[in-house]
């Protein structure tokens, strides 16, 4: 049916039980714990572990380029089990160079929590469980960590002209973090 | 966990199997028959149907004021099966106000079609099924149509201020139309 009638494919494809994209153009980034110097409080917890484990990898579609206003990116992003020290693994998180674009999550599978930040330094976070929605309000840092025993996957929409500033969580950090206490993840 | 340690529930939530959402804030369309007269080409079928068919519904969470820039809006459609005459049940469809907008849908369950068309009346289909993702660019009317026997469902992103214009499919129209020949659906 693909070129019959000008009905074509979608060049496109979310897996809904894993959460993973595949098709055309499908970007990937993986992050190793190796990468991730500095982004858990307990360094000498990170030292003692394999740099070459996996802690997320993010896939993403552009169907157009980086930059375009009005446009729109979906993305697909795994965080793994594991611990820093009592710290969960996460995203390393960021801010939006356009700074008032907004970011939408939906969760696949897996149960984490969304850590946000205002550019005052508010922080708070929201649970994420399986069909559970998130808006990311512009101006709001965010990141993600799995506070479970399985992968944590959901689902991305943001502007194509957002942008990412890293920068600014390397360099002032979130003021808060999520770590477990008393077998519950808590943010401290 | 909800009120422990700063930790907040989202207030929406996707149910992955059929696409529903609910939660705080949900607002929901539908549309029957009996109110979309002119949308299909066959009126004497259209006139002969009961008009408190359900056509379909949209549900979509505005986390931020309609117009915001930056921000985004999240959506679910279920359109059901059915036909007026041999062209099927379909989406009034929409180009943005605010032109350069674009859109993103993602199909969870069902078989449909989902009909684009430029300014310049070029149009052209992409198959929906469980799980293929489309991107809607800027200054692209869409609209959605069922060609199976089940309710079609798909989730879709767009940005606040994209604005609906309903005005220019209906006055022009989309030049071609989604009808069943020889047993399968055809642009016509």
């Amino acid at each position: 049916m693909s070129n019959y009638c000008d009905i074509k494919h979608s060049p496109t494809f979310v897996d809904w039980s894993t959460g993973f994209l595949t098709g055309e153009g499908i970007e990937e980034s993986v992050k190793k714990l190796g990468e991730l110097q500095g982004l858990f409080q307990d360094d000498s917890a990170w030292r003692s572990m394999d740099p070459g484990t996996v802690v997320y990898r993010v896939q993403f579609w552009r169907p157009v380029k980086d930059g375009t206003a009005g446009g729109l990116f979906w993305g697909a992003t795994e965080v793994r089990p594991g611990r820093v020290g009592d710290e969960f693994f996460m995203t390393h998180g960021h801010f939006h160079l356009n700074p008032d674009r907004a970011e939408l999550y939906a969760t696949i599978r897996g149960s984490g929590m969304l850590l946000l930040m205002t550019e005052d330094g508010e922080t708070w976070a929201e649970t994420m469980w399986p069909g559970s929605v998130h808006y990311i309000p512009g101006r709001t840092g965010h990141r993600v960590a799995n506070v479970g025993a399985e992968p944590l996957v959901f689902v991305a929409s943001w502007p194509s002209d957002a942008g990412h500033d890293y920068e600014r969580v390397l360099t002032s950090g979130f003021p808060k973090r999520l770590v477990l206490r008393n077998g519950a993840p808590c943010l401290v």
